[in-house]
């Protein structure tokens, strides 16, 4: 019933769509980190619903923080962000209350919470709640940047449509962190966003694969047992609204290779013994091999359509149907690339500060 | 730095490949459980090596219980499982023990063990530790089928042949956990093991995908955040050695469909909702909306081949070459089918004791 | 490195003295709890500083809800409160901030946080930061008094001057929940505050002892091993700046006892069992006994004095002296009673949801 | 629910007094430590009854390494410990199984497990599980000791005798270790053993106080919320059967004093800033200050007594009375030592793991 992840380094996110405020603490950030305000910005702007393929609310996003941060540094107590909601049309929900969406959490949060759950807006599970995380995660990356370990994610595929593969990883990852539409290809990138139009204009929604990269990370990260890095990457993953498929390296497709085509072979390169062409995604055992991390996440097509959908009313206990009203997405996995990156920067500040100690951004890491 | 999972009803494990024994800890269960031995046995006996399709290592898997059960009940307290390793041939392991096997965990163990590891026969990456998550899973679902929960898995895909899909899952269930290598259409099944062998004779390797099925699911079990079913099931599963994608319902599949199709619809249906077509695998919001419960791991095929590869002296620092020598699998998937139960069962327990409090198994829920 | 404390009910608060604000979130709270706004500025307020023995820096403690609770009812997703900081005299700690105060954790902080922690007011280690707690804590105990359960606190002893033992717990609890200055016989209490008056005009301060009663508890809350009930009653209040010493029931004294004596009787009394002159505190094993709970708490002197003490610059490494300047609390028991009652009240919230499932407060217990 | 505690470095411990065996899982131990098995067969002799003062049955606590260790050095990798119990007379607590002891946890675990658990000799409750307990908690102190970091425990008090303070702490210290009744002046121990044996003679029991320090400690471990010092330790130490008071440096004696007796001062010794004359155990803010760590807890008298006493019939639900048979301890204090030496063994590996990371005992720290 926590409401954070992590064990030396931990998240807590707090809030509902059409609440006062979301609220995120990260803490046992190592301290001495300096805080970028306009590099938390451009993170959340990330994640901020962009033209027309985005829902037509727009929130400002505003982050003020409100601990753990003194002259302009993390002091590695815990950092509080507050985001406050400004653009909230609650009555667009009044006919939604009760009349479940399908596929949404309209229902389970009925079975759990007995009516007492804030529906406005999908309430604590819209992704809305995603923003504080953003903001949070962008300060992990900071520390990270310290030790040279960098993050990128882009869709790999949205609408059928699929994206070029990393090439040179640096780059490409240094690239995809200007994006808002984050692709390697942008001439794929336009088809995929005419897709999500067209979409919109069937009054329906379509989902998409992230593909994210991290270069940098020292190997031996992660335990055998139960805190693998695909564990603990996992669980943060499969919590933001939408992930419903997570895989590592070349993932459901090495079940169709063989074994000498997925090990790769590890070679001694400038003194320092290194993996060549592992399609396990940087991850052996559990552990970090010093490769490049690679996963990939499936993004499913978000659940409030326009359309006409079969459904009850929680309430009387009736069959009947809902259109949605209110102002939607039709596709959520551009969006969703902000929150993967800032989710998996916290787990890996998290794994760091287990494997070499609270100061681990500070000093000599690997 | 814990080997431990679980809040509510916990899973600790310990052991090594070529150690003395395997140590399984279960705490939390409900008080009262019958301990039916036959079940335990047959459960261990799904994980153990069968015929050709696997490793010559046999192991006896005699387990003892040494803690937790009294007058042939669970008490509440603490239930400790041991199996003692009988048929180790270590030598088997000297010459691998500094030359890194690409693909294992070889070389990770060594970059954060530093030369400490057991390193015979994988030590404690071996997948021969999963043998007391079976036996303590097992239990687990003693406790479950109280309150009429089944688990079943079948290897749906293996060396490139497809197993059929579940149709009545009641009933497919049933037989599932009467087979060893556990498919849905025999001769599929008889397929796959065909691949399984040739495989072997050419010194390799094939991985394979598991998919599961629950019954009996309450709705209302999970969090929004961060611990939704998803996240701790694929915390759980991303553990055992091998899993490499983790997906719930059509997973990876729904990013190519428009929410219409993936929404299925709600219905009330004998004086309850119910959801009808829904593709997101038993999970709304990441909480369990009371159909079947589906998922989907990939299994990658094994790394240790007797295939001569390319890899490095971890001492001396050279390269060099290595063909494995001892006893292993060719393919492990239709052995990790008894692990997966295992996991999911110990993780739907505790979800079930957070929800409804320590007697969920004795009295009325959901 | 967490900031974060509880299993299925979790408290985190975040915060520094002269810093923006103060944050609590309070998770897995049960659905339905209505909010008494004016019970948690009651709750505050005997937390605040109060006339000539408390610091003259006065906090209007306005809080606000800004998430989990909708409709006035708590909604089961986790509250947040927020509390701003308005009357911060930062210059006064100008000098303090190389100079580290004697017996505070200046110095400690330091050797943790390498000098970028806000040392303005002790920063994160303020007493002040407990005043989220309070808030957090005071919906706590709207959660138990559904199920009867009440919390009163007394000063049991100040600066030498003895209050008088529980006698009629029930109406005791209920006295102690009306006053500002707790304690049972109030001319000890005039007593203890002309000591306290006294220690100000010598520039020192003093301490004193807290004792705790709890009605209405069942019988067979807490584990065995670790989470005895007096391991995270403990635990929680071991966080409580100042706290140095905690015993369950005659305590410490029961060291000079005879078990004969200690152990009391049970009785079968109304068709129950009850423990009669049971001197352990209504725990046994760990686990409670029915009986009311009670433990009591050494709070030490406030460190921060006007008088001169030897001490040290942290940057120049040279001794010095300091004599503090700036607005300080000559005691702070009587303060820290409000903030034993927040602690205990989360504690017991979290094992009965432990033992009784989310929903413990809406149905049945015990 | 869990039996584990702690973050990076983690404890669980399992079994019962009349059950198959005790077991303990040590994990996140930095892996190279050399095993002292002549060392850990010391501490447990120091728990392990002596003569006519401790309960006559007596176990041979044989101990078994069952996992994570590797040639005569810890792995990284869980350790598991296994002590068989040989010698249980099950059959003298038949009587005892349904009227239940009063002050022992017969009763309660009656009301957590409904009469499932295994009541033969206080089950999991019994002093007996401490002993796994022990043989961890020895090899934690072999850890510790390579970085300097000695533990040393005396019986402060017993049946209402002192024993003298610490002085020469180190080698007071040094002089403990080697004892079995562990006094620093050994004609108080004289004294102590012979109102034990008064005691026994009686058909009664009697409590103690156990002192501790701690050398060697680097100043900056600990949290300021939730984790401080006094939290983890005592959260370990209340889970010890029978103890009931914990107080840090002068405790509950700081309440009678002046803030500028208590505070002591800093002074700059050797290039490093000490604490002089701090009263308050080592720890301000919740963080280790470099100083002598200290604390003492309080241990109850043994509740099992040979005297009549009122109690009831937990199955018919009658009034009754009871003189205890088999074979008990008149006191365990001497015995508890032991133990708690053990479980601040652990916590402190914890704090230093959480610090400094997972080779905090290879490496400089501090």
């Amino acid at each position: 019933m926590k409401s954070s992840f992590g064990q030396s380094v931990n998240i807590t996110i707090t809030g509902e769509s059409h609440g006062q405020a979301l609220v995120a603490v990260l803490s046992g950030l190592t301290p001495g980190i300096e805080i970028d305000n306009e590099y938390i910005r451009k993170c959340l702007s990330q994640r901020a619903p962009v033209g027309e393929i985005s829902t037509p609310r727009k929130e400002a996003d505003e982050f003020e923080i409100l601990s753990g941060v003194f002259n302009g540094k993390t002091t590695g107590t815990p950092i509080t962000v507050l985001i406050r909601n400004t653009n909230t049309k609650s009555k667009d929900y009044n006919e939604m209350a009760l009349v479940a969406r399908p596929g949404h959490a309209d229902f389970t949060a009925e079975s759990k919470y007995h009516g007492f759950q804030d529906f406005r807006g999908g309430g604590h599970f819209s992704g809305r709640i995603t923003s504080s995380l953003v903001a949070a995660g962008s300060i992990a990356r900071l520390a990270l940047k310290k030790k040279g370990i960098e993050i990128g994610t882009h869709v790999a595929k949205c609408a059928g449509v699929a994206d070029r593969d990393f090439e040179n990883v640096n780059e490409d990852i240094k690239s995809l962190n200007d994006t808002y539409f984050a692709v390697l290809d942008s001439a794929q990138g336009e088809k995929m966003q005419a897709e999500i139009l067209k979409a919109r204009e069937n009054g329906d929604s379509v989902g998409g694969v992230l593909e994210t990269a991290v270069v940098g990370l020292p190997a031996g990260l992660g335990e055998p047992w139960f805190d693998s890095m695909e564990s603990v990457i996992s669980h943060l993953l499969f919590s933001i609204p939408g992930v419903k498929g997570v895989e590592f390296g070349t993932g459901f497709g090495l079940c169709d290779m063989f074994g000498s085509e997925v090990n790769g072979s590890l070679r001694v390169e400038g003194g320092k013994i290194t993996p060549v062409k592992d399609l396990s995604g940087g991850i052996n055992g559990g552990i970090t091999n010093g490769d490049v991390l690679k996963f990939r996440c499936a993004v499913r097509p978000t659940p409030t359509i326009f359309k006409e959908q079969d459904t009850v009313n929680m309430k009387s206990f009736e069959n009947t149907t809902l259109s949605a009203k209110g102002r939607h997405d039709p596709a959520i996995v551009h969006r969703v690339r902000a929150v993967v990156d800032a989710a998996v920067a916290i787990v890996l500040c998290d794994m760091l500060a287990q494997r070499f100690g609270t100061d681990w951004a500070l000093e000599q890491c690997g």
